[in-house]
This record gives structure tokens, C-alpha cells and sequence, in this order.
């Protein structure tokens, strides 16, 4: 298997692949301080829900670093500004929220020790984060396989592989794990428009790893799922309410639409860290609407024509009754009876 | 209105809108032989069912003037060539296939005539499809028209206007007709993956027409349909099946599917020359599948990965179940009553 390193810490400084040039080529982007992990973030120098919680809580430990220099009241209160500023950096994935929770309750928890002391609780924390969400990851893979039979064709959208977290991938950890223990599969990737994760990205990562695949286009799928030539679907998520409708990538309700029509089994792995317990339902999930240029321009050319009006949803919700099971670290669990917090 | 001249036959020369350079340019592409309007319909110089006809049509003319020089036997054998190259240069669109064969039977009746005059009844055919198609959509228009009302919002997909056809369009024949005729009305287009002809072409007539709308991906489609934010489809036709199954552009098959999960109208515009009567239903349909460079190439950019498989279909079939109606010349039909031949 081959060991793509998403998010690496280390001498103060947080290296991130900059996935904005992938598959081009693979380059780390270096974020001496919040304000670049900030940056990194919303502008999708890294993307997946479960690797912006990474980067965000080692922002938080570059944020910490810088104001070790101030005095106890300065520190705290620039700190708290600084997870302030990481928390608003993209609005829809949940993981961004709890990883800065975390950090928020190391601090609360340490905030009599020296500031030195304080700011070792922040990094261990951050690595704890690290380590936890490769195990997650691990765990979700396994319980995953348990779902693949031999010779299955697996439709996957987005990119939720090594990439989107810190290592392996939730989706597409299930079919690294799949594909490394002897089965005989075989994976469509839908491009994902419009940043095209799954043509940059997810293509980068299976053609790294060997796995056997497709590309095609997001509306090429409806075809392949009706005519029986996908035996599942799995994808990941940015937010799950607690009824299990479930925020992810633009394109995934309308493929579990399509899924629920023919009776293709329609899967989401995610982390327990994705469930939003605070929300009822998806009505409550803020969709980020990103910029128009994503739809109008693609690597810099412009495709449209000047003026001309988008509407350009990063994220779509698909209701629980869409949705086989949910995929996590605790097992698979039907959409509507999610593990308790 | 603006009047958009895709097609115009003009001394002895086709010239087409080349449909590769818009939005960015305007230019004509200009056929002087057969071999060119084979060219310009394989590499989608034009596209849209009803202006391929039309053009392969005046490919004929091309090519019945060439031959001219030659004695009878050789202008009857190379032209018959001609009409097959002509007739294979896409698979899917069965107006070419209807328009070559107007043209084979003009020159079978008319086959003990000087050259001259055979090549004379070529070119009044030629004409005569060419005006029959713009009567044809005005009637499209005002049948579809009768389908909307003020203050309805549509959703289209790829380009059906005046680049699809002689002039007007088939669907956004029907959605300029609205906006003329003074209704209020609102448009979501697909940018349609692969080729964008949403982005490129739909979006460059909606704007010359001063026609509000939203550009969008093709996945976020089904949210607004769900959500109530789309009043009604209307999408064109290459090849209908005697029992209404339609084949159309990649995506037309699947934006199908959630409309019908919620009740959302789903209407086909084109003429009844696209009904294919010799097939029963859509599983006859030849789908043309197309280069892998419309998916890892963007205006000659490579987005993919070096060596990456790709599954390219260019169209899917809608079966006649998921179909409101079809919008034809003749009146409003059923899809699974359709007009007889």
C-alpha cells in the first residue's frame, strides 16, 4: 500500500499536499500559522471532513506557539480568536467543529498551568486527534469490507480516500481494505463536479494503489446503476444529523435517488465524529455555496460566458430513507438508529 | 430576438457556427465538400439532432456537385459513398440517419434525369428540410408554450436553441417562446459534463435573448427539484423509440428519475422526424460512446491522470414511463402514444 502522508506536523510547521495540484503534481503546501491553516482550509488546499479536523486542531497548536510570547490575558484571548477564525473556515463539515472543541476543552481544562504547559496539552491533543483518525479509519475499513463480496462493482463520488483524512480514507479506506484483502473488485468514479475531486483526486489515489477503475461522468452514473452494473454505492459525509439525513458532496443525493430507484445498496462511511447530535434533522445543515468561478473557469479558462449567473452548492443533503447504513469506526449502523453520542 | 444563423448554405459552401469556440469566439466553419460536413458533425462542430440532419442534408449537395464532373455511373457510385460516410458520422441522432434518407429517395426518383437536374432536386430537398426545420420549431414552441406558466421556473439540460437546430430550438425553442410571448419565467441550466454545451452554448443564447437564469452543475439539479424550486424539464431528443423511450444527453436519463420521485413534470421537445418507428423501444438505441479526452481533458487541459480509464457514454435512455409528455410539431403527445408515422 502506498503511505500518502495528506497532513504531516512537524518543526512547528503544518505540510499539507496541496490537493489544488493534483494530479499534476504533489506538492506540500507549508503553514507556518493559523492564518495559513485558515487559508489552506477555505481555499481547499485540504479538503474531507475528517482532514480539515486534523489540520484545524494542529492550527490550533500553531495559533498557541505564536502567543507564547504574550502575556496570560493576550494569550488566551488571541487563542480564542484564532479558533474562532479556524471554526469559520468552511461552514458544512462537522468534524471542523469537534476537532475545535477538543482543542476548546484541552484549554479550558489546562487553563491554570503555565502557558508552556498549556500549549504541550495542545499538541498532544492535536496528535491525538492524528492518531485516532487513522485508527478510525482502519476500524471503518474493516467493518466496511464486511459488506464487499467478491467481484462487486462499487460506485464511489468524491474523494474520501487517504487525501480526505489523515490516512487510508473512509469510503475509499473501505475499498482500499477490500482490494488489499483479495477481493476481486472493480470501482466507478464519478468525476464530482465542479472541482472535479474525483478525476484529480480519487483517480490519483487508485491508479497509486493498483485498484481497477473508471472514470465517468457524475450523470453517467444513473445508466450504470439502473442497467445492474453497480453492486453498491459508498460515499462519505461532511455532516449527519441526528436522523441520519446526511450532508456530503454536490451529486450524492441525486445518486441516492437513482440507488433507492433500482434497489442499489446506498452506503456512507464516516466517522462517529461526523454525527452532528445537536441537529435534528438535515434542514438544520448549512449548505456553503462556493464561488462561481468553480462552475465558470476550470484550471483558470474561463467556460462560461462573462456575466452569467451560478448557483453553486458545495454540498447536498440525502434524507436518511435514501441512505442502506452508515458505515463507522462502532460498526454499521441503519441511518435512523445512529450509535448514541 | 436575435437571430442565430447555426447553419446557412451560401455559394456553393456550408457554413457552420463552429460550436467547439463559443463561448469564447464566433467564427464559421466553412464545409466546401462532403468530407468537411463529415468532419464537422463527428467532431461536434455542430451537434443537436435536428441541425445535424439539416447539415448532412447540404453534405449531400456538396457532394452531388462535386460529382457532377464525373459520367453517370461514377456520380451515382461516389455519391451513394457519400451518403453512407455522411450517414455514419454520429450513431445516436436519428434525424441524420432521417435526412440522408429523404435525400437517398429524392435521387432515386429522380435518377433517369440529366445530372444537372438530379443535383437541382438535391438542393431544393436540402432547402426544403432546411425551412421545414424552423416552421417545426415555431410549432414545438407554441404547443410547449401552452405547457408554462407565468412565473415558471424550467429546467434545462445541454443545448437544444438555436444552435441545436436550423433556427429557434426544440426545449428553448419553447422557453424563448414563453419569454416572447411575455411570461415571467425563470431557467436553471445544466452545464452538462461532458462537453458543457450547458455552460457554453445554452448560457451564450440565454444571454443574447436577455432570458433570466442560473448557470449549475449537473448534481445540483436534484435538489432544487426536490425542494420545489423547479416547475417543470423540458430537455430535447436524438432518437425516440416507437414506444416513447428517448434517447438524449448524458444526464437527461437521471435528471428523469428525481423528477419522477417528486412529481416534478418531465417533458421531451423535438420534432416527430426524431421518432425512430423501425426500433420498439430504447434498448435498440445505438449509444455513442466517445473519446476519454472529453472527461480528462478540459479545453485541451489535462484534469485526470496520465492513463486513466474512462467509460464515456455521449447520451442515455429515458424510458417512456419517466416521460410528461413529448412536445412535437404535431401537438402535445403522450409518450406512449405518439403521433403515426
Amino acid at each position: 500500500m502506498k503511505d500518502i502522508k495528506t497532513i504531516e506536523f512537524k518543526e512547528d510547521t503544518l505540510y499539507l499536499i496541496d490537493q489544488r495540484k493534483l494530479p499534476a503534481t504533489c506538492e506540500y503546501f507549508q503553514c507556518k500559522n493559523y492564518r495559513d491553516v485558515d487559508f489552506a482550509i477555505a481555499d481547499m488546499v485540504v479538503r474531507g471532513a475528517p482532514a480539515i479536523g486534523a489540520a484545524a486542531a494542529y492550527g490550533v497548536v500553531l495559533a498557541a506557539k505564536e502567543f507564547l510570547k504574550e502575556d496570560r490575558e493576550q494569550f488566551f484571548k488571541k487563542l480564542d480568536e484564532a479558533l474562532q477564525v479556524l471554526n469559520e473556515s468552511r461552514p458544512t463539515a462537522v468534524n471542523l467543529m469537534w476537532a475545535i472543541n477538543r482543542m476548546r476543552k484541552v484549554i479550558d481544562k489546562n487553563k491554570d498551568l503555565p502557558l508552556e504547559a498549556i500549549y504541550e496539552k495542545i499538541k498532544e491533543e492535536a496528535d491525538t486527534i492524528y492518531k485516532e483518525d487513522v485508527e478510525t479509519n482502519k476500524r471503518i475499513a474493516q467493518y466496511g469490507n464486511e459488506l464487499i463480496k467478491d467481484g462487486d462493482r462499487i460506485l464511489t463520488h468524491c474523494n474520501t480516500g487517504a487525501l480526505a483524512t489523515v490516512q487510508y480514507g473512509t469510503a475509499l479506506g473501505v475499498i482500499r481494505e477490500a482490494h488489499y484483502s483479495g477481493k476481486n473488485i472493480f470501482v466507478y468514479a464519478d468525476e464530482t463536479r465542479p472541482r472535479l475531486q474525483g478525476a484529480k483526486l480519487t483517480a490519483w489515489e487508485l491508479m497509486q494503489e493498483g485498484i481497477p477503475f473508471k472514470l465517468i461522468s457524475d450523470s453517467a452514473a444513473a445508466t450504470l446503476i439502473r442497467d445492474g452494473k453497480v453492486d453498491l454505492i459508498i460515499v462519505g459525509a461532511d455532516r449527519i444529523a441526528s436522523n441520519g439525513d446526511t450532508a456530503n458532496k454536490i451529486g450524492t443525493f441525486m445518486l441516492s435517488v437513482v440507488a433507492k430507484a433500482y434497489n442499489v445498496p446506498f452506503y456512507i462511511a464516516a466517522p462517529t465524529s461526523t454525527i452532528d447530535y445537536d441537529i435534528k434533522s438535515g434542514e438544520e445543515i448549512v449548505i456553503e455555496e462556493r464561488s462561481s468561478e468553480e462552475i465558470t473557469h476550470i484550471n483558470g479558462i474561463r467556460i462560461a460566458p462573462e456575466g452569467v449567473e451560478v448557483y453553486n452548492p458545495a454540498f447536498d443533503v440525502t434524507p436518511y430513507e435514501n441512505i442502506t447504513g452508515l458505515i463507522t469506526e462502532k460498526g454499521v449502523f441503519p441511518p435512523n438508529k445512529l450509535p448514541l453520542p
